[in-house]
C-alpha cells in the first residue's frame, strides 16, 4: 500500500486548515476544537492550494487557475484530439469542518495520476484534476460556486462580485491570494468526470461496505410554511375557541416523517423528508403560540418522487387553512431535480471494485456536490467512502486509511478504465 | 349611573401607569404603545398607591399597609365582632399590560364601599378593601406575592428579601416608596372574599354575557421535557436510521390538544392543555433535530382530571423513549390543585345579579388570581367581567363601561347580601 504520499498529504491539508494548525493522523486525536476553517479568500486557503499546486507540478503536470479559481491540472494522454477524463472535488470547508470532505477528491485524483505515472499507464484520454472553489458556500454565501461558473450556470462577472463576511469581493480575494487566472475551462473536451467524496451519511459505515457507487445525486426541495393562528392565554381560552398553529403544525412534522417511510418502503429508493426548522412563538408554556415557522427540506434520487411528496405535503399545509382555521403562506426556496450518474461511470467504477475485491453498492448521494453541476455537461460519476458513525461537517469527521486506500485504488481502476473507453 | 367616580378613577390610573402618562377613555385610544408599566417598587406604583388611598380616605375608610405592601382598608360594621366582607384585587401590572387587570377588583370594590355609604347601607359585618402587592410577579419574580404571605404560604422575612431586575430587595423599594407597614392582617377576622377581575379570556365576550361567577379557579400544572435524539445530515442520513426528537414531540402536541378537547366533551368540564413552549434545535432546515425542549401548560377545575390528563401526558411522553429510541428528560415545575370557590358566595353573587336582571353564567377561572390564596382560609368568590376578544396581559386589553357598571353592581349587591350572611 503506497500510502505515504497522499495519506501525508491529508495529514497536512488538515494541519494548514486548523486555526492552531493541530496535527491529527489518527481519529483518536480528533476532538471538537480540531475544525477546518479553509474558507476562500483566506491565507489558510492560499497556502493549501500552493501546496496541492506544487504536488501536481511535481507529478509532472500543468497547472492553471481559471477566472474564478478552479484549478485544473493536466496530464496528457496519447491520442489526439480525445475528450478527457475529469477527476477532483474541493479543498474549502465550512466553518469549523472535518479534514476529508473535498480534500479527499482532490489528492485520490492526484495519487491516481501518480499511481499511472509510477505504473507507466498509458491514458489514451487525458486526465484532467480539477479542485473547484467555494464548494462550501461557507466564505461567499453560495454552494457550488466554482462549478456553477466552469459549467455555465453563473457568469464569471456575477461570481467575481460576490462579497463575503469582510465585504471583500470574490476578485479582490482571488488577486490578492494570487488565484485569479485568464482561463475558461472548455467542458465540451471532457468525456467523463469522477469524483470520490466521503459518504457523509451512515449507510456505509453501519452496512460496513467500503465502496459506495453513486447512482443518483439526490433531488433537494425545500418547503418553508409560516403558520399563523391566535396567541392567546393558555387558562383562559377553551379548547374550542383556540386557533393553535402548534396543533396545526405539529401533523406535518409526522405526515412528512411518515409519507418518506413508506415510500422507502413503497418504491425501494432514498426518500427523506425532514422538518429541521420549527420556530415557534412567542414560545412561552402559559402562551397558546400566535406563529409556527416551518423549514421542510425533501429528497429523492427520483424526481418525480420527490416532486409527489413535495405535493402531498403542500396539500395537507394549504388543508390545515380549513381544518384548524389558521393562516398559511408557503414558499418554496430551493428547488433542484436529482442527477442520474452516468452508466459508463457507474460500471467503470464497478468493474474497478470487482476487479480489485472490493465489496461496494450502488447508492444515491444524499448531499449536493460539484458532480450535480458537471453531470449537466459531462458523463459523471461519484465513489463514496465511508464516513465513521456518518459524521461529516464537523471536527469529528473521519475515514478510516485503509477505507480511503480502497477508495484511491477504485478511483484508479476507474480512471483507467475510462481514459480508454 | 354613578359612573364618573370609578371610571374617571380607572382612566388616571391607567395614565399613572403608561410610560408616557397617555389618556385613553375608550377602546378606540388604544394601541400596542400604551402598555402599562405599574411594577412594584416603581414610582408609577408609589403614585397610582398614593392616589387610591386617598380615594378610600375620602370614602372614610381606616387604610394601613402591612408588612410586606398590601393595602387594607376598613369600613366598619355595624356588628360587634362580625367578622369582614373582604373584596379587592390588585395594582401592579404586567410589563406592556393592560388598564383593567387588577384596577377593576380595586376600584369596584371601592365603589361598592362607597354606594353603600351613599345609600347609608349598615353592613353589619366590616367591609375591608384590600390591595394585594404583586400578583402579577413582574418586578420580583413571584406571582400573587402579597397574599401569598397574607395567608401565610411565604413568610414575610422571604418576601421582603427577594430582589427586582435592580437587585434591590422588598425591603428596601418598599421602604423607599414608604409603603412598608407594621402590620399582619388576621385573616381569621375575615369571613368571606370577593375579587371582581376581568375574564382575561373570550367566553363571556364571546356568548355575551355580561357576568361570569366563577366557581373554581382552575388548577394548573406545567410539565417539561427535554427530548433528545441524534443532530445528523438531513440529506444523507435514510429515514430508518434517525432518531429525530421532533417527530417524537409532534405527538404529544397532538395528544395534549386531543386528549383535553375529549375530556371537555366528556366531562363538561374546562379542561385546556397547551404546548406553547417548544424549541428545536439546531434549527436548519437540512438538519435532522438533535433536541426538542418543550413546555405543556394543563389546567382544569377539577383536581382529578388535572391529574388524569397530566399522567397521560407523561405516560405517553416516557413512551417516546421506546418508540422512537430518543431520551427523555421530565420535570414538573408547577403544581397548584384547583381551587373550588364557596357557595354561600357563588349564590351572594348569583342573587345579585338576579336581583339586577342581570344575566350571568357560572363558569371557572382559567387564569390564576389573588382569590386563590385567600380562599385556602376565607369562603371566596370571584365575578368576571367580559374582556373584549378575550385579550389581556397586553396594552389592548379593554372591558367596556357598561359591563364594568354591570360588574360594580353585582359586586356591591353580593357585599351588601354578604355583609349580612
Amino acid at each position: 500500500m503506497s500510502d505515504h504520499r497522499w495519506k501525508e498529504e491529508i495529514i497536512e491539508l488538515g494541519e494548514m486548515g486548523r486555526k492552531d494548525s493541530a496535527r491529527v493522523t489518527e481519529f483518536e486525536d480528533l476532538n471538537l476544537e480540531k475544525g477546518l476553517y479553509r474558507l476562500e479568500g483566506t491565507e489558510k486557503s492560499k497556502k493549501s492550494k500552493e501546496y496541492i499546486i506544487s504536488k501536481m507540478e511535481s507529478a509532472g503536470l500543468e497547472v492553471r487557475y481559471d477566472k474564478v479559481g478552479n484549478i485544473y491540472a493536466r496530464k496528457k494522454g496519447s491520442k489526439a484530439g480525445a475528450g478527457a477524463v475529469m477527476s477532483g472535488s474541493h479543498l474549502d470547508s465550512v466553518l469549523n469542518g472535518g479534514m476529508f470532505d473535498g480534500v479527499l477528491g482532490v489528492v485520490g485524483a492526484l495519487e491516481a495520476v501518480r499511481r499511472m505515472n509510477d505504473e507507466n499507464f498509458e491514458n489514451e484520454r487525458p486526465i484532467e484534476i480539477v479542485v473547484f472553489m467555494g464548494e462550501e458556500g461557507s466564505a461567499f454565501k453560495k454552494g457550488l460556486l466554482g462549478s456553477d461558473v466552469a459549467v455555465g450556470k453563473r457568469s464569471v462577472d456575477e461570481a467575481l462580485s460576490l462579497t463575503n463576511e469582510e465585504n471583500r469581493t470574490l476578485e479582490e480575494a482571488l488577486r490578492g491570494l494570487g488565484q485569479l487566472g485568464d482561463f475558461e475551462m472548455d467542458f465540451s473536451g471532457i468525456e467523463y468526470f469522477v469524483e470520490m467524496h466521503v459518504e457523509q451519511g451512515p449507510v456505509l459505515d453501519r452496512e460496513k461496505v467500503p465502496i459506495g457507487i453513486v447512482e443518483n445525486i439526490t433531488g433537494i426541495t425545500w418547503v418553508t410554511a409560516n403558520i399563523t393562528g391566535q396567541e392567546n392565554h393558555a387558562g383562559t381560552t377553551p379548547m374550542s375557541m383556540r386557533i393553535d398553529p402548534l396543533v396545526a403544525a405539529s401533523n406535518i412534522v409526522l405526515l412528512a416523517s411518515r409519507r418518506a417511510n413508506e415510500m422507502v418502503k413503497q418504491f425501494g429508493g432514498s426518500t427523506v423528508a425532514t422538518v429541521g426548522k420549527m420556530v415557534v412563538k412567542p414560545g412561552a408554556p402559559n402562551i397558546i403560540p400566535g406563529s409556527v415557522e416551518m423549514g421542510i427540506d425533501i429528497r429523492d434520487g427520483i424526481e418525480e418522487n420527490m416532486k409527489g411528496l413535495q405535493t402531498e405535503i403542500i396539500h395537507a399545509i394549504k388543508a390545515l387553512a380549513e381544518q384548524y382555521k389558521v393562516d398559511v403562506a408557503l414558499d418554496i426556496p430551493i428547488y433542484h431535480p436529482p442527477c442520474p450518474c452516468s452508466g459508463t461511470v457507474v460500471d467503470a467504477i464497478e468493474h474497478a471494485a470487482k476487479g480489485l475485491g472490493i465489496n461496494a453498492k450502488r447508492m444515491n448521494s444524499g448531499a449536493g456536490h460539484d458532480a450535480q453541476n458537471v453531470a449537466q455537461k459531462v458523463k459523471t460519476g461519484m465513489i463514496f467512502v465511508p464516513s465513521v458513525n456518518g459524521v461529516s461537517h464537523s471536527p469529528l469527521e473521519w475515514t478510516n486509511w485503509e477505507d480511503i486506500e480502497n477508495g484511491v485504488a477504485v478511483l484508479t481502476g476507474a480512471l483507467k478504465e475510462l481514459s480508454k473507453t
